[in-house]
């Protein structure tokens, strides 16, 4: 009957430095409180773990309201890279690390790190181009075992 | 062995018209069932609780093909708000209300209001920032908490 | 105290083609490992089973950096639908089926499928406008009662 979450996964389906935060911080709170947690990398997520591109991740700026610029502002080469710059200031400032040293952090916390199969097949990938956090390239009902007894969250 | 649902714990993470309205929805609906619902707003989802820009949310026209947009239309400046002005007057025409009523409405079902102390801190955000029905700023930590023994939703 | 997923009740609220494949990708999953599963359909996510529209589901080139390309590039009318064609081209080197095909397979496992009446009521859509597949269109509360059990997964 006990009360408390026992254990989270949470997949990262989206590229952008947006999309790929709140999944690391998700996992990352976790870890803190001592619940177990997972983090499945699917889709464009997949950037996030890739060796070659998690260097490179940018904000949205295009097509994304809550950045407060006009779109047409937002195709202008290079804005998107000004974004990116700007919240990577603020985060610095807030001690919130960048990608890979975040992804190095929680990892050594215990948390899992995961590939989604059709995905790393979709684009190419294995597991050679993923960074070394990764233990392995999973399916979808490896996936739902290693989820049970706990939240699924997808960001 | 009950089998009903007994909490949802919506986080609302973008700040367009139609990333914000479906947690608004699943939060209505919740409390309409008498379900407990808490709503957590992260990332750019803080919009939606900023007093000074929920009046200003907008569709994300641009990189949206459910809009069924040309994307090189999307990009002139106004057509976002042209997308907002119709989605806003389909939603009047079937008594959805717009997001500060719909806001208060869910607020006075006695669902609870959340901001991300994280996001709150990136954007430089504080509680007089934010609309009166915003209980507290929490982390994830406190987050886990509030939310054991439901459903977590990702929005 | 059994530990394993029973019921899965995945949302898709999104219209693009990287939008839609996640959430039928852990129907599909979650059916071949013997987990009941339901497709609720919402917002611009309802494009997946408008019957006019599920062919012409494209991929959002603008505003997604994890397309590699850039935003000026991706705003030259016909670029989504290039990114669409390579990503089309990939799947079925894959064996990862088109939409149409993919949902009638993950019907005919059993996966139960399902419109949002505040959005179907919001563009307009009534049960005939949706494929066959569609079981029912279904409130908010009639969502939870159908989840309940199970884990709530909005993509």
């Amino acid at each position: 009957m006990s009360d408390s979450i026992k254990k989270v996964s949470i997949i990262i389906s989206k590229g952008s430095l947006e999309g790929i935060y709140p999944g690391l911080i998700m996992a990352n709170g976790a870890r803190a409180e001592g619940i177990e947690a997972n983090l499945f990398f699917t889709f464009f997520g997949l950037d996030a773990i890739n060796a070659k591109r998690l260097d490179r991740i940018k904000v949205a700026a295009v097509g994304n309201p809550g950045m407060h610029m006009a779109s047409l502002l937002g195709v202008l080469p290079g804005m998107s890279a000004i974004a990116t710059h700007m919240m990577q200031k603020k985060m610095e400032a807030f001690d919130i690390p960048g990608i890979p040293e975040f992804m190095e952090m929680i990892a050594d916390s215990g948390c899992g790190m995961y590939a989604c199969k059709a995905s790393a097949d979709l684009f190419g990938f294995s597991k050679d181009d993923f960074i070394d956090q990764v233990q392995d390239i999973i399916t979808v009902g490896e996936f739902y075992l290693k989820a049970a007894g706990g939240e699924i969250i997808f960001t």
